[in-house]
């Protein structure tokens, strides 16, 4: 596969290196972003995109195949299909926000393209993470990584 | 510059595309990821994610003249140069932890590598955003994307 990483960078054992071997293709976010956002047709993709059919095609299958989009078909002879995104694709709207929210802060000189907004509340969003036992708001130096069960050489990795 | 996107790509207004522009490259994450957890050495991050000299050494400049890293001497006779975050650079962490949390829930079979855990009080994170004004804890359904001021034909907009 053309978009395959070289070896070294595959087997690293870190999530944010998995993560990126799958969508850290550039279209790829964009895609999933433009999917959460109600496109699901590939004419449709390729017209918010402007990306080569090829390529599109490409991209749409390998998310398909990882489980992050599903083809529904909505049309018999010739058989047409949507793409839309299952858990794990919804799952990554944190990531283009974080995208969306950082853009917003350091590459929009006229302001933010769109605003974000809490629905039916106004507030603004915040790149904050937090945490699922005291609710704080964390930043890189609240954050600690303990070795974890998929660690190299732990037991849980040794198959 | 090998890196640059389509033109149709590039004149998105979306501060999710231009993000990507920037940061959409894969080793381009991987090196802010490493620059977050300390490294800052040219040979260092060499030595962590195993990429070629040149590739290595165009993401530094790039990231240096997009104000994501800074250079700070270290060595005179010969000059040797450290590369540290900026404030912006270092804003890019909600970035990483999302797609280590996603990577962590979806392409971890043997469990996370690593536990994000809140220093000094142990909790997990959450990948969820959360509202500036009410703290609601925020999914792909609570947010509306109103037109800002950097949207294309608005006054803000016109120069």
């Amino acid at each position: 596969m053309a978009v395959m990483l070289p070896r070294t960078y595959q087997h690293q054992v870190c999530s944010v290196a998995r993560s990126l071997e799958l969508v850290g293709d550039r279209w790829t976010l964009l895609i999933v972003r433009d999917a959460l956002r109600g496109v699901h047709r590939f004419d449709d993709f390729r017209a918010q995109l402007g990306v080569a059919h090829n390529v599109l095609s490409d991209r749409l299958s390998r998310l398909t195949e990882a489980g992050v989009l599903e083809r529904r078909r909505y049309q018999q002879r010739p058989d047409r299909y949507e793409y839309h995104l299952t858990q794990q694709g919804r799952d990554l709207w944190p990531v283009v926000m974080s995208l969306l929210l950082w853009g917003d802060r350091y590459l929009a000189p006229d302001g933010p393209p769109k605003l974000p907004l809490h629905r039916g509340c106004g507030g603004r969003l915040t790149p904050q993470l937090t945490c699922t036992d005291c609710g704080a708001g964390l930043g890189p130096g609240d954050v600690e990584l303990a070795p974890g069960p998929g660690a190299k050489g732990s037991i849980a990795s040794r198959k």
